[in-house]
């Protein structure tokens, strides 16, 4: 048995969750908030309620102490030796890491390495590693990446068909995110399914504000919806998903702005907020539409149709599909996306159950007793990932 | 009965055929090159054999006067009085043209209005057009129009995922293009599945030096590959299809050039060719492949891979498929390219059969005789189509 904290380090910002293993059973979450800035403030769950505290919180090293002192302060450790390891969560591994991996300095260097290819979000998750690093230097840490369970696909999925030394010399390929998720998710499925992985071939649709769709054969990613960057794709909250790209030129013409503006649009003032002009939020557009308002239908429709093709591409790349998944903030929660997306599949052998839909956040199927293809909703846990390959790899 | 020219307009060419309609028979057909370059050049195809003419031929005007010529001195018609229509292809129509139109000075307006969207081929098909004007101003003439069979897409289909206003303000959206040949091909289609084209879901593969796949649901257009322009959508001879947006300005950075070149490169330098490092000819990659070269194997994998996939896309678009059509250059004569695309669809109820794909450029079926869905070739004729609206408009 033992203790194991996972971590997922923002540029201002900590979440963190403690887990007993192997039971699972989380122990205590919450966050650290405004790590650097005005009014840095920590959230922890102690027996079932929210405590927030704040103190004056300089940097990550200042805020893992503070964590740590809290979770000895509310009993729920006696001791930080209590804590047996620790799970960092990792945007992007490169081409470098197929697979979670022990730190040291040699991973640490291959995490910067890698960070061009996120610089938004790497050198965020190495401030967090460090600063654990110098507050409890001896217990063992992990790195988990987002991209490491899609390093399965073959080369004819990931390469785009742009000049080849384009991936030699800058590692211009498709390397997916969200892939913690969609491992849970399927791994989940086969036991949900009653089968062995290796005999399943999965669609797992984890759709939150950014969202992406992965084709699962035999256990192993072969082939996601995000690219390069979590821009390409499905529509999503802000961002865009896939689009012409003579569009950029285009657009930097037509509005006199740069490349880097037109990409920063198509992330973050595109997708459902750009099509609704108004919220970014599914539950908003979802009551908009209810109220008669066509352009929230229209941006509705956008989101579930994107995905609906998707489940189709994957079918195609497997010559089949045994089970889609929903997961994630929409997946789990919008009857009305999962219902939307789900219809119009009785070729697939997909027959899809309205009256088994009118659930939220829970386990369940989604189609009739005999449809010959399941889908289902569950819940991700990436942070149980995190406290699972944290055990494997340090003990 | 009656005498119908269908003219392909370029900035330095005219692609012509006289047809005698309507029995579709090509009278003539050919090809002036190089006008207002050194050394242009009419081809005519007289009783079966090509013959070249060189003359000065400095612009369009002197050209359709030199290919009138041409018909009465090669005795394929007596006068020019047998002319009875002219049927123009256009690139774009924007949403202006969602059919064939009759020209006249409004229409000619409308269509220069729309040069802005397809700014290499909109005015050179408008200086034949006005060409043709000039030296038969009393035959009527009907311009064909690229786009037009797309016009039919719902707005999910056509909307992309960004501001909704570049919509509004630009034109931003789906266009589609390669709409006659896909048209030609699904009335085809109908006529050898026997079926009334209401009744049908297709899904029509026009694969030629550019390529495009369109889903075709009770004889309209309801999906298409292509987008804004013909850069997005499967990998192409020379075009990289659809690629993560953000690539541009990462591209920009490492390489020192601006926006609009590397779409020029995502245009011209991509695709196989970019790929395989020495062709965009799907026959140079076939052969190198064949003789065991690595990148040549993987660029066609990509190639067949996208449109397999695109298949699958919209097979969920529609809720099924009857039928899989190949057309154009490579879709007619490529055995492998049909045979990688079309292998994996069991799942579909596509069985392929393998013995009857040696065929090149006729039509044919490509599935077993219990295959509940079938693929075939149909080989494409846009000039057909052309004659066809222009005799059903100008009559």
């Amino acid at each position: 048995m033992s203790k194991i904290m996972a971590i997922n380090a923002g540029s201002s910002s900590l979440k963190f969750q403690l887990l007993n293993m192997p039971e699972e059973e989380v122990l205590t979450k919450g966050l650290v908030e405004r790590i650097g800035l005005d009014n840095p403030q920590l959230t922890i769950e102690v027996e079932g309620e929210k405590k927030k505290e704040t103190f004056s919180i300089p940097d990550h090293e200042a805020a893992v102490k503070k964590l740590l002192d809290s979770l000895t302060a509310n009993g729920i450790i006696q001791s930080l030796d209590e804590i047996d390891g620790i799970g960092h969560r990792v945007v992007h591994g490169g081409e470098k890491f197929s697979d979670s991996v022990l730190i040291n300095e040699e991973v640490l260097a291959g995490i910067e390495e890698v960070s061009e290819l996120a610089p938004l979000h790497n050198p965020a998750n190495i401030v967090g590693i460090r600063a654990f690093k110098e507050v409890l230097p001896e217990v063992p840490a992990v790195a988990v990446f987002d991209t490491a369970f899609h390093q399965t696909m073959e080369k004819e999925k990931y390469l785009y068909s742009i000049p080849y030394d384009y991936y030699e010399k800058y590692g211009i390929r498709k390397y997916g995110f969200h892939g913690t998720s969609h491992k849970y998710v399927s791994e989940r499925a086969a036991e949900l399914l009653d089968k062995p992985a290796e005999d399943l071939k999965l669609i797992s649709c984890h759709i939150g504000n950014g969202a992406s769709i992965t084709a699962i054969d035999g256990g192993k990613s072969v082939d996601t919806s995000m690219g390069f960057t979590p821009l390409a794709g499905v529509t999503m909250g802000t961002r865009s998903g896939n689009i012409d790209p003579a569009l950029i030129p285009y657009l930097m013409e037509k509005t006199g702005k740069e490349a880097g503006e037109i990409v920063n649009i198509l992330n973050k003032e595109s997708g459902m907020l750009g099509l609704s002009g108004f919220s970014s939020d599914l539950r908003d557009i979802e009551e908009k539409a209810g109220n008669g308002d066509e352009q929230a239908q229209t941006a509705l429709n956008i989101f579930t149709t994107r995905i609906h093709k998707y489940i189709g591409t994957y079918a195609a790349s497997m010559n089949g599909v045994d089970a889609v998944i929903f997961t994630a903030g929409v997946g789990e929660n919008s009857d009305k996306v999962r219902e939307k997306v789900l219809k119009g599949f009785e070729f697939l052998g997909l027959y899809f159950d309205e009256s088994k839909n009118n659930v939220r956040g829970q386990e369940a199927f989604l189609t009739t007793e005999e449809s010959p293809v399941k889908a289902l909703i569950i819940p991700t846990n990436e942070e149980v990932m995190l406290a699972r390959d944290t055990v494997r790899l340090s003990s």
